[in-house]
C-alpha cells in the first residue's frame, strides 16, 4: 500500500460518503490539558468508519465481479457497512450473520438492502456457509478488516483529519480488527511522518497490546469489554502495520470508556457507541503523555439504541 | 440593519465562535421526504447560537464601555453566553438572576465567570436589580435579544448555512424572543431572497404565531413548553423582522418536539435541547409543504442534562 493509494481510495469514495467534522470541546481541552479534535466517524453513512472501507472494497472490484455482489460474515457495522455501499453501488450484499445474532443487527443489515444468511453461531459453521454462498452466487468475499482495500478506505479518516486538523501530535484511534488503526498509521506515516499514531482498547480485549508486545499476533479469545466493535483479533494485513507504525496500545477500563461516552454526550453532544468512546478514554487516562500537545482522537462510530444508552447511564 | 453590517457581524465575531458543521441523515430526509440540513448550533461554544449575539454585542461597544463590562437578566443561554462572550473579550459580565433559578444555571454562567446577582423573582425586582448593578458598574446592559447588534450577531448561523448548503428552499428556526428567527430572516432576505423563511414554537407559547395573525405583539403570558428557550415574548426590533420577512409560524405539540429530539439522538447522534428540537418537529409535522424541497433547519442549542434527557426517553 503505498502513498499513491490511499489518495486514489479517498477519490473513490468521496462520492459515497461523508466527510464528517472534527469538533473541538474547551472542557475537554482543559480535563486533557491539550488541544482535542475529534473526528466524528459517528456521524458517517450508517454510524461508522467501516463505511469507507465497504465501499473502497466494492469499487476495487472489476466490474464483472461488482455485480454479482459481495459477501462478508459479519453481526457489527460492516455488515451493515457493506449491505448500504452494495445498495449505493447497485449491487448486492450477502451477509452471513449467527443465528443468535441480535434481531436488531439483522433488521439493519435487512433495512440497508442487505440479504441476511443464517448460520450456527461457530467459526466453523460461519466459513462454510460463507463459503456455500459465495459458491452459489459468485460473490466476492469482503473481509471486514484483513484486506487491503478496506485498510486503504479507513486511512481515509485520518487523511481527512490531518487536513482539517493540521500539525496534530498524535492521533489516537480505538483498535479492533486493526482496519482502521492500521489505516490511520499508514496515513499518518505517508502524509504526517510526525505525527505519532497511538491506538486504543480495552483490557478485557487487550490482544492488540498483547501481540504488539510479543512481536506476534496473539488471537484475542475471550473478550470481555462492552465494546462490541473490538472483541475481534488482528489479521495478518493488519498486525504489521500496528507493529511498526503504531507507537503504543493503551488500554483502559470499562468505566473508564462509560466516562468518556458520558463526557461526549454531556459536553460535545453527540452520541458514541463504546468502541468510539475509547480514544477519548485512552487520551484522559494517559494524559500526561498528551499534555500541551494537539491530539486527534478518532471517535468510530455512533450505532447504539438509545435503551443501552439509558442503562449506562441511567 | 442592512446587508453589509451582517458581513461585518461575521467577520466581526469568527475568532470566538465555531463554525458549525451542517449535517445530513438520509433516514431523517426519507422520513420528510426532503433534503434536510441541520445547522448545528448545538455545538457551537457555551452549546447555543446565543453566544453568536453576545460575541457581536459586546465587540460593538466602544472600547471605554466595553472595558466597564455588560449586563443582562437571563437565566437561560444568553446568560452563559455573555459571561463566556465576556472573559474571551477581557471584560466582566454580570448576570442578574431570580434568586429561585436552578442552581445549575447559575453554576454555569460562574463556570465561565461572570458574576451572579440575585433578585426576587418579580419583572420589577429584576429590572430595578439591573439599574442598580448598572448604575453601579458602569456596565453596558444588554438585552438578550431585543438589541440590533444581537440580532446581528444571530443572523450569522443562518449565514453561514446559506454558504455550506447553496440553494436553500427554506430556513426553519424556533422563536422564542425572535432573535434568532429575526436574524435568519434577515441573512435570507439579504443573500438568499428565494429561500423562505419559517418560524417554529411551540403551541404552549405561540405568542410569535398570535402575534403574527394579529399584526402586532401579543406577550407570552403563562408560557407551558418543555422548550424552555422559546417561552419570551417577542420585542419591538425582532417582531417587525418576523412580520415582514418570515412567510409563516408552525406550532407543534410537546409530544413532536421530544420526538424529534429523540431522532437526533438515535438517527444523527446528537443531543439538542428542547427548543433545539422544535424545528425538526415542525418540519415533520407539516411535511407536505416541504416535499422534496431543500431545507435548512437551524437546531439551536444542546445544553440540556442527561438527567432531564434521560426522563424523556426513560
Amino acid at each position: 500500500m503505498e502513498k499513491n493509494d490511499l489518495l486514489a481510495a479517498h477519490q473513490r469514495i468521496q462520492p459515497y460518503i461523508h466527510k464528517t467534522p472534527v469538533l473541538t470541546c474547551r472542557t475537554i481541552d482543559d480535563m486533557a490539558g491539550a488541544e482535542v479534535y475529534f473526528k466524528c466517524e459517528n456521524f458517517q453513512k450508517m454510524g461508522a468508519f467501516k463505511m469507507r472501507g465497504a465501499c473502497n472494497a466494492i469499487l476495487c472490484l472489476p466490474q464483472a465481479a461488482r455485480s454479482k455482489g459481495v459477501a462478508t460474515h459479519s453481526s457489527g457495522n460492516f455488515a451493515q457497512a457493506l449491505a448500504l455501499a452494495a445498495r449505493l453501488m447497485g449491487t448486492k450484499a450477502f451477509i452471513v450473520m449467527p443465528s443468535n445474532a441480535p434481531a436488531v443487527k439483522k433488521q439493519a443489515v435487512l433495512g440497508y438492502g442487505g440479504m441476511v444468511i443464517d448460520c450456527e453461531p461457530t467459526l466453523q459453521a460461519r466459513e462454510e456457509m460463507l463459503h456455500a454462498v459465495v459458491a452459489k452466487t459468485g460473490a466476492t468475499f469482503v473481509h471486514p478488516f484483513n484486506d487491503d482495500d478496506v485498510i486503504l478506505g479507513q486511512s481515509t479518516a485520518a487523511l481527512e483529519l490531518l487536513e482539517q486538523a493540521p500539525s496534530l501530535d498524535f492521533i489516537i484511534a480505538p483498535v479492533g480488527g486493526g482496519g482502521l488503526l492500521g489505516g490511520t498509521a499508514l496515513a499518518a506515516h505517508y502524509f504526517s511522518p510526525r505525527t505519532v499514531v497511538i491506538g486504543a482498547e480495552p483490557f478485557g480485549a487487550d490482544d492488540a497490546w498483547q501481540s504488539k508486545q510479543a512481536g506476534h499476533i496473539i488471537p484475542q479469545t475471550n473478550p470481555q469489554t462492552i465494546a462490541d466493535g473490538l472483541r475481534t483479533s488482528l489479521g495478518e494485513k493488519t498486525f504489521p502495520l500496528i507493529r511498526d507504525y503504531v507507537q503504543e496500545i493503551i488500554r483502559v477500563e470499562e468505566e473508564e470508556i462509560v466516562a468518556a461516552m458520558r463526557l461526549l454526550l454531556e459536553r460535545v453532544k453527540i452520541v458514541v457507541e463504546p468502541s468510539g468512546g475509547v480514544s477519548l478514554a485512552a487520551l484522559l487516562r494517559s494524559k500526561d503523555a498528551f499534555s500541551g500537545k494537539k491530539v486527534g482522537v478518532i471517535l468510530s462510530g455512533g450505532n447504539i439504541d438509545l435503551k443501552t444508552l439509558g442503562t449506562y447511564f441511567g
